[in-house]
C-alpha cells in the first residue's frame, strides 16, 4: 500500500505525476530530453535500455518492466532487453553500449565510482563526450526515479500486458501525453 | 579533472549545465519546483536542509557545500547547516523537521528501505502527505544531482567563499539565473 494517498488507478510514477503535478511537469520534460527527443547518435531503443539495466540494479520492479517494454517496442527486440538486464556483456549490443552501460553500471552504485577506466574503455569503442554525459545523466536519473516509485510504495501491476501497453504508449508519443487509467485487480493492488 | 570537455570557469553541475543546455532546462525546473517555489509548509531553508543532508550523505563535496550555503542564506544560520550534516537530531530543527530527515536518510540508500514506520513517525510530528512526498523526491532528486556531479568527475573550489556567494546568490535568485563565473585557481582546478 501505497505511502500516501494516491490515485488507485495510476500505477507507479503514474500515480505520483497526478498527485503532485507541479513536479511532474519537470519530471516529464526531463526523460522526455534524455530518452525520446533527437538525438545526435544514441536512438530511442538504446537510451531505453540504459534506463532499464540501471532500474534492473536498483530493483525497481516498475520502472524496470516499463522500461523494458518502451525498449522493447523501440528495438522490435525482447530478447535483447532481457539479456541487458541479466548481463549486458553477453546482449546482442554494440560494443560502444556495452562500454557504456559499464559506466552505468558504476554510476548506480555511486558518482564516485566512475573512473577514467570506464570513460576511456567507451573512448576506444568511439563513445562522444555527449554519449558520455547522457549515459551518466540517465543512470543518475533513474537512481531518483527509481528512489522515487519505491520510497512512496507505489503499487506496481503484475499483468505482464499492462506493461506492454505503457511501454507502446510511451514508445510511440513519448512522455508528454497523459497516462491511461488502470483497474487495480485485488491480486494487482500490491506496493 | 573532469571526465569529459566542460567549460572550466564553472564548477560542479554548473558546468554540466553550461555543456548540456537541453537537460539543464528541465532540471533547473525541477530543483526550483521543489526547493524555491512557494510551499504550502516547509519553507524554502527546510527543503534545502533536506538536499544537503542527502549530498552529505552521498559525500558529494559540491553540492553538500553549495546547498548548505544556500541553506545557511534563506534561515541566517550556519550552525544549523553543519548540525544538520553532522547529527540531525541533535540540531535545533523541529521534530518534524527531523522526522522528515529520516525519511530522506533511507531513500538515500535505497527506496526499498523507507518502511511505514518512518512515516507514521513523521505523521505523529504533523507531517502532510505533501511534505512526506517532497521528501522522498528532493532526497531521491539528489541522489541524481550527486551522482551527476561525481559522475563526471566535475571540478568542486576549495574556497569556502565562492560556496558563500554561489549560496547567496541562488538564495535571493532561486535556480532559474544564469550562474557567474569563477576564474579556478590551480590548488582548486581538482576533481
Amino acid at each position: 500500500m501505497p505511502h500516501i494517498d494516491l490515485p488507485k488507478e495510476y500505477p507507479g510514477i503514474r500515480s505520483l505525476f497526478v498527485f503532485r503535478p507541479e513536479t511532474a511537469a519537470p519530471l516529464n520534460a526531463l526523460v522526455q530530453t534524455l530518452l525520446h527527443n533527437p538525438h545526435p547518435t544514441l536512438s530511442p531503443g538504446e537510451r531505453e535500455l540504459i534506463a532499464t539495466y540501471v532500474s534492473s540494479l536498483n530493483h525497481c520492479q516498475y520502472c524496470a518492466t516499463v522500461h523494458g517494454a518502451i525498449a522493447k517496442h523501440h528495438l522490435q527486440n525482447g530478447d535483447v532487453v532481457e539479456s541487458v538486464k541479466s548481463n549486458p556483456n553477453k546482449a546482442a549490443i554494440s560494443d560502444k553500449l556495452k562500454a557504456l552501460l559499464e559506466i552505468a553500471r558504476k554510476v548506480q552504485i555511486s558518482g564516485k565510482e566512475v573512473s577514467s577506466a570506464e570513460v576511456e574503455a567507451a573512448r576506444k569503442e568511439g563513445a562522444t563526450d555527449i554519449e558520455i554525459h547522457d549515459t551518466v545523466l540517465i543512470a543518475a536519473a533513474f537512481c531518483m526515479f527509481n528512489r522515487y516509485v519505491d520510497g512512496l510504495a507505489t503499487w506496481a501491476p503484475d499483468d505482464p500486458e499492462v506493461y506492454d501497453l505503457m511501454g507502446k504508449q510511451r514508445a510511440e508519443e513519448g512522455y508528454l501525453t497523459p497516462p491511461f487509467k488502470i483497474q487495480p485487480q485485488p491480486k494487482n493492488a500490491k506496493s
